[in-house]
C-alpha cells in the first residue's frame, strides 16, 4: 500500500435512497480517494450492507475526527458501523487441540506476512504444538482440560481471552465444545472450521458419516461460533471431489487441505472486514 | 469402435484371492482382447467390483456360449454378473414434469449420438413437453395426476412400463413421489436428480432451503430411487459457488445447469454398465 | 422485477476523486433507488469502471430526460457511458456451423425466458440447425460458403447483419474466420467461445492439442472477437478434470459442456451490461 | 496396512492379449491377494501399464524370490517393470530457493506422516530456510549460486546428489534452471512445480503474464523435468478463479494454496508409484 494510509469503512443499516450518495459524498468532500467498493441492498430483510476502503488525502482529516464528522450521517440512517486503519494489525488468538494442520497453514501465512495479524497467543487443551508454536516465537498457553469438571479450563480460557483481548478467536480444529456463555461473548468473533459441508453431517466424525453415506464429494466449512453446534453463519465452503476407493482416513487426509483453504480465507475475508453479519447469514465482499 | 463387436463384463462377489486371474485367464483363453478393466474390493464390505470391456478376438465363441462357459467361474465364486453387448442399446424411458432443462439436455445427448440409448417413451404429468419431445419423433404420453385419487395414474404409469420394459427409468425432475411398490420394482434402474448437494436439504424446495441457510455452495445429486426419498445410493453430485447476492430463483436457475451435467453424467455411468450396488453406495467405475 | 422499471446505467472513465460521489448523489436526488451497484478502479491503467443498477422512482423523470440531464456529470468525468431500459431485450443474433450444442443450449435458454433476448435470426453456413431453429420459431439463413470466393458469403452475412441491427452476434462454434473489416466493425458486440483453456491451444483442433500436451484439466473461452484470432478480451473461462484414458473424442464430449457453460454465462454477462472494456482485458461486474 | 508386507508391482509394455491373465494368473498361485490394481491400454502408443498392489499370503516366497519367477513372464512380455515394498520409504531431496510455501507444505505432511517419505537433506541457494529446516531435524545444505560460474554450483550439488542417492527429487520453487546433464540423469525422478497452468505461461513471472493476458482462472502444474523447460510430462495441475480486481501480487498468493496443493500430490502419487511415463505424458493411476 506504499505507506500510504488506508481506511476501511463498514456500515450495516436499513435500505433506503440516497445512502451510498451520502457516504460517498462525504468521503469525496473529506478528500478520500476510494479504491475499493461494494454494497448490497437485501431484497428479503430490507438491509444495506457497505465496505469501503480508502486513502485519506492531503485534505483529510485524521481518522478520530473524521469518525466524529460522519456520525451524523451514520445516526441519519442508522448505520453499525466502524472505521479499521490497516496498520492497526488485528489480534488474532488460536485455539488447537491434536491435529496441528490449520494451525500449521495459518502459521505459514502469518510467518511470512501474507496474513497482517499479531498473535499474541495459541491455547491448546493438549501440549503437542508448544515446540511448532514456540519455534515461531508466540506464546503457547496450554491449558488441559479436567474431565471431573469442564468448566474449570473454560474458567482459564476466559481469564486468558480477558487478558489478551483478542479482535478473533479461530477454532482451528479445537475440539472442545464452548459454553453458551463463551459462544454469546465471542458472537461474530470466532470462527470455527467443521470438516463437514454444512449443514450435511454436524457433530462428530463427520468424514466418517459422509464415508457412510457414499457422498461423491466432500467440503469443509468456516462460520462465526454460535450457541448452536455447528449452525453459526457460514464465511466459506470448499469440497473435493471423492469416490467409493476412498476410506474415512483418505477422506480425512484429503478434508485437511480443504480445511487449511477454507480456514485461511474465512479468517482473511474476517480481517479484511468483508464479513457483514446479515441475522444467520453472512454478506462476504471479496 | 470400428464396428468390432464390445462387450463389457460387470461382476460383483465376494472378494478373495484368485477372482482376477480366473476372470481375465478366462477372458484370455477365448481370445479376448480387454480394453478396459477395474476393480475394487472393499474392505469393509469384504465385496469385490469388477468392469472388464473386451473386443472377442477371431477365436472367442458367440456371446451366448461364452455366457455358458463363464457361469462355471461366476458360480465358483458366487458372483453376480452380466455381459452386455456395445450392440444392444439400452432402453431408457424419461418422466418428466413441467421443468424442461434436464429433459432438454438429454434429448439433445440422444439426438446427436452422444448418449447411445433408445428413448421408447417420454412420459410426463403435464403437456408442456409434447411438442419438443415429438419433434425428437419420440412417442410423448401425457398421464395426468387424479388429486382425488393419486393411485391411479400411478397404475396407467405402471401399465406403460410393463408395456415398454425399460433397462432404464429416468426421473428427470418429475415432481411426483413414486409408491413404495414402484421403487422397489424399479429397484436399481430408475434414477433421479434431487436438486441439492445430498444429504443437506432433503425434499421440497432445496435451492429455498439453502439460501436460507446462507450456504456458499449449491448442488445436486443423481442417486437411484428407493423408497427412502433421497436416501438411495449416489451415483453423482456436483456443485456451484453462490454468494449472498443470488435470490433463491437465481439459484433455481443456476442450479438447472449443474442438475443437466450431474444428470447426464449418471445415465452415462449406468448405461455404460459403471455403477455397481454396493450396500447403501455405489462403486462407479469412471 | 414486479412490473418496475429498472435502468442499468454503465461507465468507464479516467479513475480519480469523487466519481461515485457524483453518480450516487445524482441518482439520490432525482429519486432513483438503487438495488444493485458495483466499482472498480485499476490501479494499473487509471481506469474508473461502474455499473449499477436502479428503479426510478415517483419523482424520477423519464429516461431521456435523466440522460440529458447526466451528460452533464459525464462530460465533467469524461465518462463512455450507457444507460439500458431492462424492457428493452438485446437483439442477439447466433451464427453456428455443425456443431450444435451450444446453438441448442442457448435456444432452450431463449425458449424458457431464462435469456431475456429477442432473437432476429440464427445464421449458419451449413443447413443442419434449420429445423430446431425453426421449431423455436426464429428465422434461420443458411449463408453457405463458396470455396473459390469466400468474401461473397462475408458479404452476404454482412448484409444480413446490416438489416437485422443485432446488440450482439454470438458465434456459436461457428467455424469461419471473420474478416479484419467485420471484426473491427463488431468490436465489442461479438462474442465467440473457443474450445480450450486460452492462451493454451490457440488455432485448429485445440482437444487434440490438448490431448498431446497431456494436459490434466482442459477448458474454454469466451471472448471478444478481435482481429487478433483467439486473442481477444477473455469475459468467461472454465475447465473440467481429464486424465490419460480420455481420447480427444472424449475431450470433445466433456467439452461440450464446459463450453454450453462458459458461452452461456459469457452471453448473460454482456446482455445484462456486466462487461466493460479494459484495453485489452475485461471487468466483469458478477 | 495392519503390519502386513504390502508390494506395488507397476508394468509398463507393449499391448496384446492375457497380460492381466499372465500377471493376476501370477499373483495368484503365488498366494498373493490383491488389493488395488489399475491397468490402461493406450490405443494410441499401443502401450501397456498396469499397478497392482498385493498382500503376499502365507506360501508367497519372499520378495527377492518372487521377483525372480516374475522376470519369466516380465521377458515374454518385454515388460518395464518393478516392484516394491511399502516399507522401503522412498528418499526424497527437495531443493528449495526463497519461497518456502511448498517446502513448508512438504515439511508438515512428512512431519505428521501422512507424506511417507526418508527427507536425507534439503538443498538450497538460499540460507533462509535453514531453520525450518532444522526444527524438522533435517540436515540443509546452503549451495549459494556464484554468478560468475553458475557451473560450479551444479557441480557441488551433484556431488551432494550422488551422496544422497535420492529416489526423487522435488523443486519445491527452486529458482535455478538444470542443466541438460543434470536434468536427463534426473529422468523420471524430478519433479518440479511450474506456477501456471501449462502449457499457457511457460518461463518467467507467469502470474504476471496471466494479469496482462486477462483470464479468469489461474494454475499451477506439477511435472517431470525433461531439458525443455516447462515441457516435461504432466503429473498434476489445478485452478482457481480470479477476476479483475485481483493484481499479479494476488494471483501470487492465491497461486501459492495450488502450487502446494498441486505439488504435494504429484509427489504423493510419484512415491506410491502411481505415475508411469507414456512418452511425453504420464498415466496417473489414482
Amino acid at each position: 500500500m506504499d505507506g500510504k494510509q488506508t481506511i476501511t469503512l463498514t456500515i450495516t443499516c436499513p435500505d433506503t435512497v440516497g445512502i451510498v450518495a451520502a457516504v460517498s459524498g462525504f468521503l469525496s468532500e473529506h478528500d478520500a480517494f476510494i479504491t475499493e467498493a461494494a454494497q448490497y441492498g437485501d431484497p428479503f430483510s430490507k438491509r444495506f450492507f457497505m465496505r469501503c476502503v480508502f486513502i485519506p488525502g492531503a485534505l483529510c482529516p485524521p481518522k478520530g475526527e473524521l469518525e466524529k464528522r460522519f456520525s451524523m450521517i451514520a445516526q441519519r440512517f442508522q448505520m453499525i458501523w466502524h472505521m479499521y486503519d490497516a496498520a492497526d494489525k488485528p489480534r488474532v488468538v488460536v485455539l488447537v487441540s491434536k491435529f496441528g494442520h490449520c494451525l500449521n497453514d495459518l502459521l505459514h501465512r502469518y510467518h511470512t506476512g501474507s496474513l497482517p495479524v499479531e498473535i499474541p497467543a495459541i491455547i491448546s487443551n493438549h501440549p503437542d504444538m508448544q515446540s511448532q508454536v514456540e519455534w515461531n516465537k508466540i506464546p503457547f498457553h496450554y491449558l488441559p482440560v479436567d474431565k471431573t469438571d469442564k468448566t474449570r479450563q473454560e474458567r482459564a480460557l476466559i481469564a486468558l481471552l480477558d487478558d489478551l483481548e483478542p479482535d478473533l478467536v479461530v477454532l482451528a480444529r479445537y475440539m472442545q465444545i464452548l459454553s453458551p456463555e463463551l459462544c454469546a461473548r465471542l458472537s461474530g468473533h470466532c470462527i470455527n472450521i467443521h470438516h463437514s459441508f454444512l449443514p450435511s453431517f454436524k457433530g462428530a466424525k463427520p468424514y466418517h458419516q459422509a464415508h457412510s453415506r457414499g457422498v461423491k464429494l466432500i467440503g469443509a466449512t468456516a462460520h462465526y461460533v454460535t450457541t448452536d453446534l455447528d449452525e453459526g453463519p457460514i464465511i466459506d465452503q470448499a469440497v473435493e471431489r471423492v469416490d467409493h476407493t476412498h476410506t474415512p482416513d483418505d477422506l480425512v487426509a484429503m478434508g485437511r487441505d480443504i480445511e487449511n483453504l477454507v480456514l485461511s480465507r474465512a479468517v482473511r475475508y474476517h480481517i479484511e472486514h468483508r464479513v457483514l453479519m446479515n441475522g444467520a447469514k453472512t454478506v462476504v465482499f471479496k
